[in-house]
């Protein structure tokens, strides 16, 4: 009997729920569709390379877990079951490499909380592809309006945003997906304020992508409750024991981008949101751009180089000086063999990060002449601080040199173009499908606006 | 790529699983016994009571929740399924009616995180009655101890402990029960850090026993998802972004409880913790008490009465001053309904809540005779704040008087008797069982430490 209602004036989530339900698909514009589709197909992609990893095979391992009935697959299996326990799944697999897009606003990814519950519900209430670019653009403002309002001490704190704020686009996109009505959607997320978790202590392990999973599968249980008439205290968030003032704390946070209406650019057009290119540290990346600039622009031949010079700001160096890796995680953090693997292959796949790969002789070779410094005082950029320089030598003395600014992955206005992003694609689907299978659900997916129903799709990510 | 774990010296939760494995069960007193005992037959009487309850029903009848495969009951039904899901539905039912058993140190609800998994992995794993109260016993010991390291400020800030705290509780005894080592133990608490959720906006609705539900269900991922593996970072509580910082704050936790030695009285022995007597609010039960000695002491019968004085600390009677209840909530805030009903059914229960009770005319006869006041200055208890007075005048204007003294629930040196045990047992659990049934399962559990097969019970627990 503890415990009563405290029902304040402003009401945080029936305001987000008039807005939630009161987008027009209409306001999405072209270069906004291109974003939403892009970060979809990028997003099945990862979830087809995340589903061998140990993350994901002992979820489907555990008795309990997705052995239950229901329309929903299991990606790049034939295993199908409940939406909930598809998005468990789906969604730790999209994180287990952590190789899914980003938001420097939400100050982790957008996508993975969104594409598995959508992909679920789209199996199972047969949603065409425009009802899952609609949502998703839905869920993906509500999780910026939520980082907005919490942000930075949300994220300086400790707490996993991906995951405590991500639940919150899970709900809304869901709830969207579903039609629920303004006071079920308000409950939805209500619930769903009892159920945001997970803490960055756990980065590095594999309880990171769980967390994803988790909230994803927490977030439409409080969808598929409020559909049934499950109750909440709609106040949730303002309420003096609130999600606010307990995740945050008084002074902390501004409710403000949660009630405003949705004027202006959507989040899903911003220059602070993208995709990342390469299977390795983030850091390593500006490198990886300059040699493939160079072998792309001079027909260059690793056989030609006798000596190779990397130079990055001190702050991506101290974690990425590795000049010889003895483990797949040292060469996910070698600079050296990113940018040698990129002169070898003319790219940076995820099967050079499989046991091995970085000792091959011809890798072993160019370690060699390769050498990696930070940028001296005089040429260091002043907070540009993505910058990479690569030097080529080569045997008749002739030296190249390309430079890539400020690129931290790719984003804004240094999107990857159509082949680059097909090329990811293919080399994440490529681990599970079918080559055929990888070229048609990628046209399918290019194409998602008019797709009449997703399970056109999925047939085409199942084996 | 972002994140490295980082583990500092201290490892709290490593000490703790060497606790939790270490345990002698041969330390549990006779009194520790029976309190368990006790617990135990309380939670599953409670947990049928809650079965009808709308928030257990909307989850029975969600997609994907208990309609899986498993040897584990929905207890007070035939339908059996995953151990996970059965945490789930049961863990919610058990606080459906707000009824289950409390502890003033925990802030919470000791026994609903471990009753709902302990009988379903008990099923799935042929454990004797004896392993089941090992393995509370542990939970509860570790559920306290967390308690006694966050608290005050973890539960003024708006945690609800039974979930945030109670998750701990559920790992600690699940991982007892399964036997699991003490890596796995202390890695399937890091994974539960990860989990923790529940906030008390939601306090007074359906979502406050989904907080158990879910917090047990995903206690019990965590140890199963450890048990095959599944990684995590040891050091999840003391770690700079872990859990004592995230959900606490500097300075506001004290790791000691949780790495010291268990030597002492273990938390069951302790006078904090009782049982709910009656289904109502809990500040209307010492005036209920005080009434029923009155009626027993005397075999009072309500025709012999014409009037009814009911004297409280004001603390208590602001929120169950209700003089003419037209609600079941009201009802459930009424002390002089209360009081009523036990002059006129020599006991109150879970039927005197349903539609139109307290409408009945005998009822009414009676709270047109009763009147409620706060304790005079002269009179009023120091500190003492659950006293209550009933003075009841006889037609022969002879005045009879009982004063319970500070009286919270049925606890330490005032617990509630084997009959009046057995009284609440028969009256939640005959909502769902058979007279025949109640009776068999009283017994059974009143023997639970000698009990071969907890399956043996469970099949008076179905329907």
């Amino acid at each position: 009997m503890d415990g009563v209602l405290n029902k304040d004036e402003t009401v945080v989530l029936e305001s987000l729920a008039d807005h939630i339900l009161g987008f027009d698909p209409a306001s999405i514009s072209d270069a906004a569709l291109h974003t939403a589709k892009a970060g979809i197909i990028d997003t099945i992609g990862v979830t087809l390379a995340g589903l061998p990893e140990a993350c994901t095979q002992i979820l489907l391992d555990t008795q309990g877990i997705a052995d239950g009935p229901g329309p929903c697959l299991i990606l790049g299996t034939n295993q199908r079951t409940s939406a909930l326990d598809a998005t468990l799944v789906n969604g730790t697999a999209s994180h287990a490499l952590d190789f899914d897009d980003f938001s420097d606003v939400l100050g982790g990814h957008q996508s993975v909380p969104l594409v598995p519950v959508l992909f679920a519900l789209g199996e199972e209430h047969g949603l065409s592809g425009a009802d899952i670019i609609n949502a998703y653009v839905v869920g993906f403002e509500v999780e910026h309006r939520f980082a907005m309002a919490v942000h930075p001490h949300h994220y300086d704190k400790g707490w996993h945003p991906t995951a405590t704020l991500g639940i919150f686009g899970t709900v809304a996109a869901a709830a969207r997906a579903l039609k629920l009505d303004r006071e079920k959607t308000s409950l939805a997320l209500a619930i769903a304020a009892s159920m945001a978790s997970g803490i960055k202590a756990n980065f590095g392990t594999m309880t990171k992508p769980l967390h994803v999973g988790h909230s994803g599968r927490a977030g439409l249980m409080a969808v598929l409750l409020a559909e049934r008439g499950f109750e909440a205290n709609p106040s949730a968030m303002e309420h003096h024991q609130g999600f606010f003032n307990v995740f945050n704390g008084a002074g902390n946070f501004n409710p403000t981008p949660l009630t405003d209406a949705w004027t202006g650019a959507l989040a899903i057009e911003l220059p602070t949101i993208g995709i990342k290119q390469f299977p390795c540290c983030g850091s390593t990346h500006q490198a990886i751009a300059a040699m493939l600039n160079l072998v792309q622009g001079n027909n260059l031949k690793s056989e030609d180089v006798k000596a190779i010079e990397i130079t990055t700001h001190p702050r991506r160096l101290r974690h990425t000086n590795t000049p010889h890796p003895t483990s797949v995680l040292q060469a996910k953090f070698s600079v050296q063999y990113a940018v040698a693997r990129a002169l070898l292959d003319g790219a940076v796949r995820l099967k050079d990060f499989e046991d091995g790969a970085y000792a091959h002789p011809d890798i072993q070779k160019l370690l060699a002449i390769t050498t990696a410094a930070p940028f001296g005082e005089a040429n260091a950029p002043d907070g540009e601080i993505w910058d990479a320089e690569i030097a080529v030598i080569l045997n008749n003395d002739k030296r190249l040199v390309n430079r890539v600014n400020n690129m931290v992955g790719r984003s804004g206005d240094n999107a990857m173009s159509v082949s680059e992003l097909r090329d990811k694609f293919s080399d994440c689907a490529g681990r599970i499908l079918t080559v055929d299978q990888c070229d048609q659900a990628f046209h399918q997916m290019s194409n998602l606006d008019s797709l009449p129903r997703l399970g056109d799709l999925t047939a085409n990510l199942s084996t």
